[in-house]
């Protein structure tokens, strides 16, 4: 879903807030706490570094009863956790679902959620660990998601170098193209999104990709964020767009759950991985944190869930 | 608050459900799963077994703008999520905190928020190490944190032997009280729960309790799913009940978070700990599982939130 905010107190600046105030520093534990798309805790002695996501689902405002069915509702909701999983190079372990049903959802509707969510955690071996049920005016999910890393391994958004080739997976504004529709391939694609796992680990293990995130929010907002993460400057060419959309799609269209990711220029990244396009971008550089399309600056107009009044 | 509710689609049919649609077995390396307080992930080659716990709280169903400041709100968030941990002997290590806000609630409300929650999380040294916004109609907060434990030390509620002591700390029934009032050190202590973090270290480290629980739901439902867990009934006397009390607040009465908990009959407790009464309710024994009060069946009138249509 493609919403234009550019209000000053977003998300963005709402999470800097709440980490300023989290100080003073997490414990040890805590390798990283707030603002990547996992955060990283390293139990005593492990050989394993945890990583942690959460994630709100909303009816109305992420997916709407008369077009969604419960199982695609299930199925998005644990994919988006995955899909950051994916992005620090994790193997998913476990979630948690805490769900808020109005009265509208009977039994019926609840058993389909958990169908369509039980159905993803099997494919990609994630344990149903727990959760929370309460009744209330709309559907909320809000999940957590467990992976792993071997210790000090995870794919952080900050870690981007100048000179680092920019890459994403796929082909961007697909499901934004398929919520524009309501039907055909794009609107399954927006419905059933696919986590990128399997190539979170290949560019971790493989690649040794500096950095990397998934594409929730739109290219121009992303990328913006891994340049203020990494402190850097990104320029880039118009990316791979899917078939049939357009420019506007592929570069602020949210919901695609590619992967952003960063590689040494002399590393020699595949054209595709297990069939998924690979794309050189751009490139990274010294510079104020933005993005520049062809030496332009490119509005950061993605997705942006939260503009306090 | 104390709600009544019979529907035999209860909480305890849904988790027992989603239970059954979870297996196939999940990861080794999750020791439990759905139904305690907490599920257990063992972490490889770690000295400690890591507890997590989901808990949401809801405008209207948990708490209401007009009676609870924002400070309260984010305060009692936190503290519901704790005492799970406390339940199972843990420490906490961190918590991610998922908020939705309606459009009245402005930065100050979300602030305010921010700030009754880390105001106990940095007094229980518990890291704030992620979350997730967005808008909606109702503030629903979903909170999961995690505590840790040595190593297969985890307190559980399915582990009550026949012939063992049963405990509880406290005087229940004071939050219903504190609801029923509106005001005074009861509606305080409704307000301001103290999750029982060194006692649930106290009773599995010194007492080496057989099982323990937090006192979340109210002591007749709460109490049964202990028996439930362990295979046991139970039979009581009337427990402590907070001064100005009546019985149906001590027996039934939500949200005390006050710590139930067994040990082998043979071991000394003391009568309180760190000022806080810990008095013997009853006796453990073999039969169906059930709660016994002076030999006659105790019905779970306990808060039930899940009904299903």
């Amino acid at each position: 879903m493609v919403k234009r905010n550019e209000s000053e107190t977003s998300e963005v600046e709402l999470v800097r807030r709440i980490r300023r105030w989290a100080s003073p520093a997490p414990a040890a534990s805590l390798v990283l706490g707030i603002g990547d798309d996992c955060a990283i805790y390293r139990p005593r002695g492990s050989r394993e570094d945890l990583l942690f996501t959460t994630d709100l689902l909303i009816e109305d405002v992420h997916f709407r009863r008369a077009t969604h069915r419960a199982e695609d509702v299930g199925w998005k909701c644990l994919a988006r956790g995955l899909s950051d999983i994916a992005a620090m190079g994790g193997a998913p372990r476990f979630c948690l679902v805490s769900l808020t049903v109005p009265g509208w959802a009977d039994t019926r509707w609840v058993n389909g959620f958990y169908r369509g969510l039980l159905r993803l955690a099997q494919r990609t071996g994630t344990a149903l660990a727990g959760g929370d049920l309460a009744r209330t005016d709309k559907v909320t999910c809000d999940i957590v998601v467990c992976g792993a890393v071997p210790r000090g391994r995870a794919l952080r958004r900050d870690g981007a170098r100048a000179g680092d080739a920019i890459y994403v997976s796929g082909r961007l504004g697909g499901s934004a193209m398929g919520l524009a529709q309501g039907s055909g391939a794009a609107w399954k694609r927006h419905l059933r999104p696919e986590p990128r796992l399997a190539l979170g680990r290949f560019i971790r293990e493989e690649l040794r990709a500096t950095a990397a995130m998934d594409l929730s929010d739109g290219l121009s907002l992303d990328l913006r964020r891994m340049c203020e993460a990494s402190g850097l400057r990104a320029e880039i060419v118009i990316p791979p767009i899917c078939l049939g959309g357009n420019l506007d799609q592929g570069l602020h269209g949210g919901e695609d759950y590619e992967l952003l990711f960063t590689v040494p220029s002399r590393v020699r990244v595949p054209r595709a991985f297990e069939g998924l396009p690979l794309t050189r971008i751009g490139t990274m550089f010294r510079g104020k944190a933005e993005v520049e399309l062809y030496g332009r600056p490119l509005e950061a107009l993605g997705w942006d869930h939260f503009a306090m009044s």
